[in-house]
């Protein structure tokens, strides 16, 4: 048995999924980067906020024991509601057990690419 | 009733507004990224610091409640005074109710971008 | 005697090493990046988390005391089993005395470069 | 009086000079952005880190009371030592009063920039 490590509610305030992709081996997108360090699969909840409409609530995506998930937001939907592309939003991600969550984004919309990363904003 | 989640004093040293802009699909900017997991409003206050002059104080924005607000620094602004392109400053934000902060930067002076982001500092 | 500081069980969810560098000044690589502030040697031992196998275990690297050490991702291995480019992982970092983490990606696929950023998550 | 904010103590592991600017709006560099927010002065005490020389101690810089200090890295130096360009390091920065520290690269060495960026690691 291994020990579930990290917290069960994080939140990242700057969600943006860029609308385009120049040609090139990159396409733009983002990932929500959960580590479950524990030997029990963990069950994550999203709730998507935006900035002029009710909240996406209720996705879930399960991480497996002893296993990371590197989960592009664009793969995120409920009941056929997806995040909408160039659209400033918030992510909130809750877990029935601990895990770490980090954020990352890859902007390919010029030829060339853009990168930032941060760690999720753990509620402790 | 959602609750709010975060802290209400967050801090982000490392503020710019990159003066120029290439011609492509993108602008320089600076964004601080604040979500209201609340059912209330948030009333945030902006203090902006420099290096060489007294802070500009008193800057309101408002965050609706279980909405986030992805705000452009270019927008900040107290009885006419803004920030100031070209210059290093930093960002003190002060909410009325728990919020949780991020602060990105697009720089779009290249023809390819160049992205960062970092939480904000919270007070705990 | 200088004192150990930061904490001994670090977290990067967010791992990914890009396979392919273009031609230029730079090579796509990772770092975790450590500091040891004490007089004393820091013993680090390396986990590797991926999202469909078993995870790489016990990884041995040393830090000394009163020195930092950026260890690039691709040379970490055990028993001949290292770190495959191009595949979504996770690491875990645990010392034997306070260190601080930070990671690190330079993305040079393009012929100009991304860089990305972030602290490690300290369990507390 | 306005209250001071933040800790004493932060480190940042990886630090980086890039040896070399392509011609164009930016030139490579770090910087240490400092804020203080209380009315008295801050005097900061720099140590910078190394993997295979002795650390350089008792640098020593002042960040005003209410301002900010964005500090090149390249400006660093104790009785005529800097930090070398092209070498890995780290820093750490204690400060007589509470601060909040962040660290930014911008890398110039391409024809278009790459920029990280990254709170510091508190010591509470």
């Amino acid at each position: 048995m291994s020990k579930a490590r990290g917290e069960k509610v994080w939140y990242i305030p700057d969600g943006f999924i860029p609308p385009t992709s120049a040609a090139g081996a990159y396409e733009s997108h983002e990932s929500v980067c959960v580590l479950n360090t524990s030997t029990e699969e963990a069950l994550l909840k999203f709730t998507i906020f935006f900035e002029d409409r009710d909240p996406i609530e209720n996705i879930l995506v399960v991480c497996p024991g002893r296993r990371t998930r590197h989960i592009r937001t664009s793969s995120l939907s409920h009941e056929g509601t997806s995040i909408p592309v160039g659209v400033p939003y918030a992510i909130e991600v809750i877990s029935d057990i601990p895990v770490i969550v980090q954020y990352s984004r890859l902007d390919a919309t010029q030829a060339e690419n853009a990168l930032m990363t941060t760690l999720g904003y753990a509620i402790k």
